[in-house]
Formats: structure tokens, sequence, C-alpha cells
């Protein structure tokens, strides 16, 4: 199973919560780009174009030349920005909406210039928090009417929503699997496609194995993966596997067997960790569960999972931790 | 807002968990249309069709006629019989399955024929408990296809999707509003629709005003609804609007502004209150709250959603349980 | 039922969450304190110690006085300041927990000063997040230590210790009432309570009447309450009932049944509000079922409860939002 | 580190749900202790006594007598038995309530009687559904009495309460490791103790490692342990370790730390498996597991642990796998 690993950049430099405004110390652009290079099985970077990545294209560009890393994915930022506060693709302020959609045809360009295909759309504040406050009908239209937009703009970028059922708006538009691919089937652009966060999935109690064979059945649209681990409940973006180990192994096997061909990022909140070594450490991980993996027997996984027996699935699991 | 109510027959009668067998004594069929009756708002009734049900057709048809009472819907056996234990419309043992399509052609021609429009299928035992312990793939697709014919068997009943996210099982196929409407635009026949469980729905972290919103949206979709309450978490079936009382005044509203026609259904598992007694106190407190709801001004309720105002949604609220 | 409320002072300017730093512009200390003066029913501030209030505790005593509302508590800041990143009270680096120690004991010579009976430990980082990362037995006892040595150091304060289930940390030591209860029982100490957190208890799933019921028989420790409301499952921190009415009602009936004093201080992150609306709301609803249990029978409610009838409690509770 | 292993009886033959009065057959007692003797590395078995077990004690003992199993515990029924429907121990009914005592003072005797030390009290009733509806000082300290009565009646026979946050109850009075352990301690009898149930705890989003070390640090009164897995936020009683497999790993390290000497309790569902099955199951996760720990060094997993480090912890984990 040959995966291409990228990160977040910024996941390498330091983080803040609700109540402490900054864990640790800044990092310039020239460091984070260096701390990543300093990982080796990660080829790629992901970029937040955040104002401040804005005003520095030029560094990045240069960072991204010098280190060889490959741009993975753009993602708008419609999060960090305090203009998006109350929406942004869904926003009812018609100069928000069209901001937002500016920046996101920014990305685009962007990432079209430096020949990424991925641009990610994770529409945090698109949603609501409180009951009789908002027109969930017309709210949702204008979100799916963006992303068509967004689609058509340039069709050798494909759009990949990120869901997640909530936070930071109690309740998010773009909140499970299920209802991302039927809004994406009703908009119907081939390029328009699903970017799965495990935790995110998890936080909505979905098995990210699942999740990723419904993305296959319904269009193929999984084209890019962000993965952390959370304790069930929240999205603690911890170092992976440290909590679902086994959901793990499923969620990479599904991958295997769904022939995914994309990128796996890293995207993690290593709030008392160093961001770096926190990287590196889901790193080994994955280089670990990966090995499990394919020194497993396919045909025996195959065997198992079509008998529908959860005897035999946990005696194969043990099978598959010992490393046969 | 005129509403016509119903009630699972079951639910007059005693219940059971899975410690304890029997919380109160067993009632006959006549006893329980009987106790149905006794409730003043109530004009229909629901019946699951298990195997004791189906013996004692002609008593049930004696007793709707005797009553005076609707048939509201029909729902299909596949959790209580134990054939079903692992799958009915999903199961990998082909016998099984159409054992299960069998039983359900025999509850829409007993609808049918008692001039019912609805035939529920809650497909509780679809689904899977463990990791690497089912086909996602090739199960959801045999339950498509089993919903498809299904709804082509007879054009005339609608065939509605009861969804829940877990229970029985630990992980369902028909798991959200989402990943069922999905289901069903692709099944794309105008008989298969949704039959929406506000208990169901807050379990998965719904907000069921949202949820009757997505259904008009794509597809029209929202055909029955079982209404109980619940802490969030679980499906606990309680007496409704004891927890999620706001959430219900808007549950109510978007029916009324989504112009929703159908039955609403008593679902309630009343472990240790007297069956009728608890479904009768259910039915004031949807008067009380419909009576709040149709009190309120819709012009004003329309113009607070469309600020988006969480300070004026706050302010309504009051207001409304003011009773204006 | 008299109640004396009381605002976390920084409620009424802007907050930021972990993605966006800044929802809102910066309010000054002046402007704070005339923000909380403006709404009517408000007596009392409560203020976090931070690096910053600390620099400005003259401007402080001034506001205090020219508005005349009272100090109703000191919280001491072991969340904001970045020193406390891996634990304050119970940091396994010696310097740390001294440190914190006295950042502690200046909070409670401060609010001796100004005539404050209440400090308040939020310890959020006390916890950990990961497994095989902590010595359980080690770290709370260091906690425990702590706590006693405050409680001895000015028995004229109370030292109230503000459970959570989690966040910052994954996991907090100072989780649930009953956790919290049994380690005040054992330091046993006159002037050790509780500073429940409506939004906390719930969060942990605890009902919070009950929380007040157990406070009160397990030594009568509740002596401090922050108000606020959540979805059950992550401390949202929204304005007060529009989740949890009713469970609202049964809390401040239960706090007059067991005779609270103390003030009730709103506790909330307006991310997306005009924080002093949105506190301004939080104090109409708190009038609003105040006054309903106040109008309400208590003797008629004191028969339901005794009679453990959830049909005749589901009765009550309608005719209690009635207004009797 | 030796385990002495035990399953509840009933384990090994067929349940039911809520929905499924009975998923397998019925199983004769004999043939029930005949399934748990031919599970090598189980050595004990533990009985509710339900009326059925009552009125059959005379084959009970002839079983164990033939088959050489070890009574590890007798658990008292006030849970299957309909009479306690409104709760046990902590009944408003005095009625209720001392029929409960009786019930376990017969337990008790027949603990004694067959060299048994540990009954335990699993007080699923106690506790309540909607609010309004109990009065949780009153019914809190009924129980708590009744306990102390059980203590008192014989000091040879450790009386040990399993918590559980909810279910069949939505509130349970015995709730977490905390409440329990607070009035524990208050009670103050030394053969007052806990059986901790693996699934309960982390139902609570307790973490079980630091739930073993709160019940040695608050009294030493971990004095039974149950074993199942679950996803988290429901009693699934699933196979041990098929979800968290790195909790398992350290719940047992801090059970070696501790030195818990007791039996370890196989307590499952097995819905749709072979009861006997699934029991060995999970048999062999703990042989995998324990043999994984007991090869780990424990002064490098000390030295892991103080240094409060994830990313040790972290790679730490990964060793422990790998099997070195």
């Amino acid at each position: 199973m040959n995966i291409k690993y990228s990160v977040f950049i910024s996941n390498v430099a330091s983080c803040n919560d609700r109540y402490c405004s900054a864990y640790g110390r800044k990092f310039s652009i020239e460091e984070m780009f260096a701390r990543v290079k300093s990982i080796p099985s990660i080829s790629g970077v992901d970029i937040v174009l955040t104002e401040e990545f804005k005003k520095n294209l030029a560094v990045v560009k240069k960072c991204l030349k010098e280190t060889g890393l490959t741009l993975a994915s753009v993602a708008v930022d419609t999060f960090a920005n305090p203009i998006y506060q109350k929406g942004s693709f869904a926003a009812i302020d018609e100069n928000v909406r069209q901001k937002a959609i500016e920046d996101a045809k920014f990305a685009i360009d962007f990432a079209s210039e430096l020949g990424c295909k991925i641009v990610t759309l994770w529409p945090g504040q698109d949603g609501y928090d409180y009951m009789f406050a908002a027109d969930y009908i017309k709210e949702r239209k204008l979100f799916s009417d963006a992303v068509k937009e967004l689609c058509e703009y340039n069709k050798n970028i494909d759009i990949t929503l990120e869901y997640k059922l909530k936070e930071p708006r109690t309740h998010s538009y773009i909140s499970t699997v299920g209802t991302t691919l039927m809004m994406l089937n009703d908009i119907n652009c081939d390029n328009a496609g699903i970017a799965l966060d495990y935790g995110h999935a998890v936080l909505g109690y979905e098995n990210p194995a699942e999740s990723v064979a419904m993305c296959k059945m319904y269009g193929d649209r999984l084209r890019h993966i962000h993965i952390n681990d959370n304790y069930g409940v929240w999205d603690d973006d911890m170092i992976v596997a440290n909590v679902h180990t086994i959901a793990y192994l499923e969620f990479l096997y599904w991958l295997k067997k769904t022939d995914y061909k994309g990128y796996i990022t890293f995207d993690q909140f290593p709030y008392r960790e160093d961001g770096r070594d926190a990287v590196s450490e889901s790193a080994e991980w994955m280089s670990y569960l990966i090995e499990l993996i394919d020194n497993a027997d396919s045909k025996e996984i195959e065997k198992v999972i079509a008998s529908g027996s959860p005897i035999e699935a946990s005696k194969l699991i043990r099978k598959i931790l010992k490393g046969n």
C-alpha cells in the first residue's frame, strides 16, 4: 500500500485553545517548512490560506521549491477570519457570501498555479447555534449554490467538502458523510468531492471505514483525507491511533480495498506537545499500522468480512496485531 | 395547525427491557384498542406486524371497525422476530433476505386492503457491531435493492424508512437523515419516503426541525412521524417534551411551515408508567405546544428566523412560552 | 426566592475560539464594568485574575467603587497563562505547582481585601490527554494537598472547586460532583466548597438539580454557581434555558429547597452575539423562570416529588409553565 | 501477573434485548456450567440470584462441586424481578425496600455457605427517569442506609457496589466511581467495596485505569471487576478490547501496579454470537494483553508515566504492542 503523507503546515508550530491564546512561541513560515521537511515520510504540505499566508505567498512558493515538498491541498480560510463569524458560503449577508466565494476562487487559482489538485472547504461557520435562529432550507441552498459555482469555476481542481457535526458552531450544515454526499450528488459535478477527516467522522459516531465505503459507493467522491484521533465525542485532534487502534486498521484496509490514491494529511492540535514531534509520532504510528495491514492476508480478511462473524473478526484482528 | 394523532398500539400495553422480561401484565388486542380509544385526541393506530398480530388479523380488523380508529401505518417486524438476528433486508443469508421482503410485501398487502397508505421499515437489525465484520458496500446495496423492489411492488403505498443511528445494532445502515435521503434519492421512487422518529433524530445529534427541512428540500420525502423524547444520547422513548421543550416547539413550527399533512404517531417505551397514561400525557403536551405555536405570530417568527439572531430568537421563545 | 446575580466580567466583552483569535474588538476594564452596570438585575462581578487584571488592580478597585458592584468571586488564572500548560496545582514540575499556589494565595488576599468571600479554582489544565502519560494517584494527591494548603491559608475565604469532566484536557481530575465532593470530604476543611457550573454538570450527564442535592447532603458544600446552557455533550456556554428549560426549573427549585444563599453568576461564551446582550438575555430568562417557580405551589411540588410519579411530574411541569 | 478469570454464568447462554425476547434457545443450568467449564482459562462463575436460580440452588451446588468451578461472586437480583421496577434499596415503597434487603441477605448467606467472599449490588432500578419525580436526598439516604445494614450483617463478606451512569434508569444513583466512593467512605465499613465494570466506567467517560487508581487511593475499595467493551456512549457489552485496545492495556497495567488480587469476571451480552464462543474470545484477548503487559519493562513504563510526556507514552504503547 503506497501512501503519500502530507501535513497541515501549522501543525508543526504551536497552537491555542479558547482559554489560552498561545501555548508556545510563533514560528515563521520558513521554520515551519523546515520542521515539516525534517520528518522523513512526509512529502507534502497543506496550507490554509489565512490572511497571513496570503500576505506571504512569495515565501510559500520559495519554501515549496527549496524543500521539494508538494502542495497537497489548499484550504480556504472561512473559520479564522472573523468576517465569517456568522457564516461564509451560507451567510445571509450577501456581501460576506460573495467574499467567501472570492476567497475560494483565489485559493483555486493559487492551487492551480502550483499544480495542486485539491481545494478544501471546511465550512465551520456555516450552521447555527440556537433554535429559531436559522432558515435551514434557504441557507443550505445558498451553500449548495456556492459549491456548484466553485466546481464550475475550474473543472481541473477538485472542490472537497470537509464535513464535521459541530464546532465551532453547535450545529454545522456540512455535518455527516451522508448529508454531504447527498448534497454533492445533487450538485452533480465530477470535481465535487469529500475531504474525510478521521476525527470528524468519529465525532459523529461514524465508523470511518464505513464512511470510506459510502464515498466509494455514492459517486466515488473521496478525494482527500485528514487524520488524527479523539475519544469519540469531540474533535480532540490527537496523535493518531492512540485511542482508535483497531478502527484505524479497518479504515486503512478499506482505503486499500477501495483503491484510494490521494494524500493522507496529518491534522492535529498538539496543545501540550511539540508540534513537529506530535506529527512525527503520528507518522510512526501510520508506518506501523500500514505494515500490519500489508503483512495481513487480504484473502483471509475478505473471507472474514464476507462471513459477517464477529468471532472470526475478533480473532483476525488479534492475528493482524501479532504481525502474522 | 390540524394534526392527526395516532399511536403504536403496543405503547398502551406494558413493556420490557433487556434485563426484565415483563414490567407489567400482558394485554389482549381488544384491550389495547379500548385503551387507545379512551384517549380523546387519538384517531389512529399503528401496528407492527409481529407473528402475534399476524395470527390475529381478523381480531385487528374487527377492532378497527368497532373503534372507528384509522390504521395510520403498518410496520414490518424485522426486529422482534429472531430470524432477523443478523439482518433483514441487508442479510447476507439470501433466504433470510427473501423472507424479509415477503414479510414486507405481506405488510403492503395488508395496508392496502385496509386503506392505509404508509408501510414503515425500521431495519434495526441491518448494520453491524464489530469492525472487520461486514461488507458495507455489498450490504448497503442489498438493502437499497430491497427497498426499490418494495416501492415498485405497490406504487400506491409509501414505503417509509425509519432511520436510527444505533440500537439494537451498535451501527445501523439506515442511520441519519442524510444517509437515508441519499439512498432514497438514489432509489428514485416517488413512493419512497422517511418516517422521522423525533428521538432517533435527537440521538444522532440532529435538530429535528432541521431534519424536517432537509426532507422537504431533498425530494419532499417526509411521510410519517413518530414522537417521544430522550436525554440526547440514547433512545429513551419518554413522554414528549419533558426534556426538549423548545426544540419541540421549533420542530412543530417547521412541520407547519413545510405543510406536513401526515399522522403524528406516539412511540414510547413506558417501562415504569402505565402505558395508556404515558401516551395520554404526551397527547396533553402536544395540545399545549400546538396551541403555543398557533397563538404565535408566524410573520414575527419568520422575521426572527430570517434575522439569524440568537438574541431575537431567545426573546421570541420566551414570548411563545408565555402564550403571547 | 431572592437571588443575587453576578457575571464574569469578560463575558460582556468579546471572545475567541481555537480557530479565530478574536471575534470582536477588545474592551477596556472600564468599558466592561459599564456594560455590566447597564444590566439592571446584576449586582456583582466575578473576576479571573489574569496577568492583565493583575496589572490593573487599581482600575478594578476604582471601577468597583464607582459602579457599586460587589465582587462576587475571584478566580485564579490557571488556564489562560501558558505556564500552566501541563498542570497547575497537580503539576509534576514543583516550580509550576508552587507558582500556582502563590497565584491562588494572591487571589485569596485580593478577595479578602475587597470583602469577597469566594475564591474559585477551575483547574482546567490539571488532568491528562493520553494513556500511560500520568500518575493518577500521585497527581491527585498533589492537587488535594494544594487545596488543603489554600483552605488553611485563610479560613474566612471559601475555596471553591469548579469541576468539569474535560476541556481543555481530554480528562480532568476535578471531573464530576461525586469525585469533587469525595476529595473535599477527605480534605475536611469547612471552607472547602464547590462552585457548580450548570453547563459543566450537564456535560458530564449530571442532572444539576441532583448535583445540588448531593452537595447539600455531603457536607453542605455548595458555595457558588455559574450558569449557562449547552446541548448536553460539550460546554457550549450558551444563553441559559434555551436548551434545558425544564431542567433549569428543577435546578432552581432545588436551590430554593436547599436554601442556597450565594450568588448566581452568568458564565457564557457569546462567540457570535454581543456579550452584554447575551448576558442580559440570560438575566431575562432567569427572571422568567424564577417567577414561574415562585408562582408554583411548593407543597404541590413536594407532593409530586414524594410520589415518584413521572405522570404527575409531567403534568406538574406543564402547570408550572402555564404560570398556574 | 496472575489473574483469576470468572464469568457470569448466563453469559454463555443466549440473550435478548428490548425488542426481541429471545435471540437463541434456553440453556439449562447444567448446560451453562458445562459450557463455562469448556473454556480453559476460567476457574470461577458468578451467579445472579434470580428467581430461577433460587429455585435451583441444589442444582447450582451440585454443578459447582462437579465442575470444580469456584463461586466468584453472587449478585442480588434487583433488576430482572419486576417487583423492583421503581427501585430496590432506594425504593420509596418500604415493603419493596425491605424485600430488597431480604434478597440481599439471602445472597450473603448463600455466598457465605459456599465460601464466596463477594456479594454484588447492581442497583440498576435505583435512580429516576424524569425531572421533578424523585427526592434525591431522601432516596440516596435510604440506599446508603441499606448498604450499611448489609455490610454489618456479615462482616466476612464484601458488599460491592457496581456503579453505572444509566440504564435501565435514565439516571442511576450509583453512577460514577466518585459518587460511589464518596458514599462508601461515608458508610465507612471495611467490607464495603466497588465492583468495577469496565464498560460502565467507559460509558461515563471514565478512563478505567484512573478509576482503579481512585479506588486504591480512597479506601482501597476495589474488590471485583467485570469486563467487556463498548463504543464509549452505551453499555454495548461486547467482546473485550475490540474497541478500547490501548485503554485495556493501561487498565491491566494499573491493576498490576495497585496489586489487585480479586477475580476478573467476563460480563457480556452476545446478542448475535454464540455466548460461549464470545466469552472464549474475550479470554483469548485477555491472555494476549496480559502477555504484552508482562513482557513490557515495568521500570520503563513507570519512567514514561512519571515523565508525563504524551510523545513518550505513544512510543511506549507501540513498543508494548510490538511485544518487546
